[in-house]
């Protein structure tokens, strides 16, 4: 028998659409069928593997097998005295007896008597070698180790040796030599996706069709439709703990500045707050919506006297929009402070919570961001210690001397602010920075006016490598103002009365930003979508899994 | 004109109604009649304000004043060097000058020659005197002081002196004799509810009506509906701010242990694991709704290799349920991690973690402790160093030996939780335990029986005060048997095949426990409606503001 796995068929083939347009139905009847077709192989392969059963009279059998479920069921507490992390087997440990669990990454026969099998755990693996001997290991035991399906949990007890020549196929660089092996929960033998696949680089994937060898593209459509088995890859692991730490420092950092995490309803009457489009349901017989974001409950928040607060939730968007980088939901980092007078105080917490954020990536992520590299390669970010800050009307003069047309009064489209980025780092040597004072026409009716040209707000958008990640402002506290802006703005009053009431008992000025989780990585990591950066992403098409 | 505002109509009156009973059509008709009366009252008061200007005449009326609004739209950025918090002011700073920020809690005239103004921030508050003085102070500008709406939010400056008596109206011990003081954002004259009434106790309540005075009683449905200012009664902030420190001490643990903070979408397509009601809503087309808890997502967190993971987040819940302790929406916290083999390894973290949370807000919440006892007074929770486990069985022998009916394999209602509770407490000493192996019929279809007999599970439940605040379980990691379970449970196996799918290509045995952050707060802190925990609480009949 084989110890490698066939390349499944729906991978095998050159899927070049790395983008997330809208499957047509026949492509998506197609990718249905071939799931079914690949669906039906799997079994077989998995019937002609159960035939391939273990001989009865082997007197070394207890060392290996199958785990039965019974045994898995809570039936004793764990002994993990001879328990090692993968991750932590190193030379220091040679000959010392360890354990071990992860997954088959790959198994190799080399003749009836001797199999290798790479175990990963947590992105480190280890090379196992099971070598037939009297006493503890038969040769059945080597056809069991060889006959493992690739991701099945196995458990491995053996002793480590250091081998004369470097270990190519692992992380780690000793060897596990087997005396014990047993399967805890067997993978099926045809996977919808091989990690290996997954894993690979697009220059990996270029280098090996020059050469011509075959190289499987996995699309991003797949790899959602099957994110289980994409989360595995280093790249993902790498990616999902960088998100973990942003959202760590971020609440860290504010927290150490007297900030109060709070949590607003997502379940809200009415519209959020005007703009983009809501998702509409039933609440008990009254009409309601999912919160677009928790703007007017975060300043709510500010008028009862929480003086800082912060929110890390999800944000609701039902806007059609296809675009690498808007999803139907996402985390939103959201941030309310009342301020004394300008809404500088608040760029100032942007500037230092961002740099904090991003120096600790690099201090403390650095094994994550290289596995993410690996895979898709980028250059670190270029931020400065104290965040530039720009003028809106400095931007547009910016682009204006660049020959790019723009209305001074307008909002800044996803080209002229790639544009913009490059400028300003040739100019300024940072792909991080602050644009502030927009046209208030362009901003909701909450935000404060500049004291000096109504034409103009106290707001702000902060940009990494040329996209938007942040949104903030001071907002009008006063609610006569409140409510003139809004009607200017054309919302219907009677649907936030008690927004606008909040702010007659007493408001102090106050200002905030909103950030989107997803973009921060992705722009971090200079990932080209969304949806990689996003555990189980939502767009206009895709609600599973 | 007196310096005291007047009682409101809307909360003058005894309410007795603190349960979250519907308020009946009439009911809600007599609550809104009122609120507009008093609407109507506000704005006479307010106009008979406005009638007593300020004498024009006066050189030194750049001492005091209303700011304008244009001042403080990012005109310049503020001077706060003599700024200090409120809480900071003590016997030391005598003679220095200072300046603060804070709302009026109080104000009140002695003569036409000097005021008293006492202003909270953060929960505490000082005194401020002012007193008319040839080139500081103007009789105008006590008059003004004197006038000024509770809750306003002023700025004053002045230098601290230290009076002779201990000052009962105010935390601080120190005097601010005021020589400049403004007003930053003015407040109704009055409002739906003073704070000194919505933070009265039930103790101070009644000691006030036995000395035949009046005393104020604010219900929850008023409180609610003006949310923001109940917001500021020092219980309120202090309940929030054990609620940040829960999740901050819950997430600091866990990413010590080595967990993973998750995000996992709250908009899924089917209904996410059956059993209460959800919440549905139109996805582009698609029938969709809201996650009843991250259960399936989580698991497939485990599936995709993240080890141990947690999420916190909302949960939605459309039952019907008008207890003290239901919301159709709350903030859950969510663990999921690979076991070995035993669910006592998920039961072994969360003695660790509850045990962490609860010795830190013993020890870094004392004075929010202290200030939600105040007006709701409680024990301090009992709670063991290892926290006590007890078998199902074993609680369905307690009970029967107090004399209590009750179904071996069924579950235990609300009543027989709580009296299961008195008997712990009295047997074990303890407020906090874990009642485990519970009958599998009452579980969810995703427990995994234990391995001697399938009709227990290897789950449990941990109870605070006799009410259950956590669900947990191994899981079934098995996709056959999974499927076999389903099943059995009358569930459509088409609606989670991506679930059920994830365990073919290899899962390790898990486990996890799902938290309500509401609960928590509501039982560590003795109080009687999880609407006190909840910033914006959502049940059947609310979902405003």
């Amino acid at each position: 028998m084989s110890s490698e796995p066939p390349v499944p068929t729906s991978a095998s083939e050159q899927v070049t659409d790395e983008s997330s347009k809208p499957l047509s139905k026949k492509a998506a009847k197609k990718v249905a069928a071939k799931e079914e077709k690949q669906r039906r192989r799997q079994d077989d392969v998995a019937a002609a593997a159960s035939s391939l059963s273990i001989e009865e009279d082997d007197p070394l059998a207890v060392n290996y097998g199958d785990v039965p479920l019974s045994d898995l069921q809570s039936k004793e507490e764990p002994d993990l005295s001879l328990r090692l992390p993968v991750g932590e087997l190193r030379q220091e440990l040679k000959d010392k007896v360890v354990q071990i669990r992860g997954r088959v990454q790959t198994t190799r026969a080399v003749g009836k008597n001797m199999a290798f099998v790479v175990v990963r755990e947590k992105g480190f693996t280890v090379q196992c070698v099971v070598t037939a001997q009297p006493e503890v290991v038969s040769r059945q035991m080597v056809k069991f180790v060889a006959g493992l399906n690739r991701e099945s949990i196995i458990t491995a007890e053996g002793f480590i040796s250091v081998p004369s020549v470097a270990i190519k196929a692992a992380t780690q660089q000793v060897e596990v030599q087997v005396r014990k092996l047993y399967c805890v929960n067997k993978a099926l033998a045809n996977l919808p996706i091989n990690i290996e696949d997954a894993a690979r680089s697009e220059i990996e994937i270029e280098e090996a069709l020059k050469a011509g060898e075959q190289a499987v593209r996995v699309n991003q459509d797949t790899r959602l439709n099957f994110r289980v088995l994409d989360m595995r890859t280093p790249a993902n692991q790498g990616i999902f703990r960088i998100q973990c730490q942003v959202s760590n420092v971020f609440r860290q950092f504010l927290l150490s500045e007297g900030f109060v995490e709070i949590h607003t309803p997502k379940l809200i009457g009415g519209s959020s707050e005007g703009g983009s489009a809501v998702f509409k349901l039933d609440y008990k017989g009254q009409p309601a919506c999912l919160a677009q974001s928790p703007q007017l409950h975060k300043q709510m928040a500010i008028c009862g006297d929480f003086g800082r607060v912060f929110e890390i939730g999800p944000v609701f968007r039902a806007e059609d929009s296809y675009t690498h980088r808007h999803l139907c939901e996402f985390t939103g980092l959201d941030v309310e402070m009342e301020i004394e007078k300008h809404y500088s105080e608040v760029m100032d917490v942007v500037d230092r919570l961002f740099v904090t954020i991003f120096d600790t990536l690099n201090d403390k992520c650095k094994k994550e961001l290289e596995a993410v590299g690996r895979q898709y390669p980028f250059e670190p970010l270029k931020y400065l210690r104290k965040t530039l800050r720009i003028r809106f009307e400095e931007g547009v003069q910016i682009l204006k001397d660049a020959g790019v047309e723009i209305d001074p009064k307008g909002d800044l489209n996803t080209e002229s602010e790639r544009k913009l980025g490059q400028l300003v780092l040739e100019k300024y040597g940072t792909e991080f920075y602050i644009l502030h004072r927009y046209p208030l026409a362009v901003r909701p009716f909450y935000t404060m006016p500049c004291y000096d040209d109504p034409e103009y707000s106290n707001s702000f958008d902060v940009f990494i490598r040329g996209e938007e990640i942040i949104s903030g402002a001071q907002r009008v506290h006063d609610a006569d103002f409140l409510t003139e802006r809004a009607k200017q703005c054309g919302i219907d009053i009677s649907t936030i009365s008690t927004y606008i009431d909040s702010f007659r008992y007493g408001a102090p000025p106050h200002g905030g930003f909103g950030v989107g989780l997803e973009r921060v990585v992705m722009l971090f990591c200079g990932l080209n979508n969304i949806r990689k950066t996003s555990l189980f992403p939502r767009d206009p098409r895709r609600i599973a899994p």
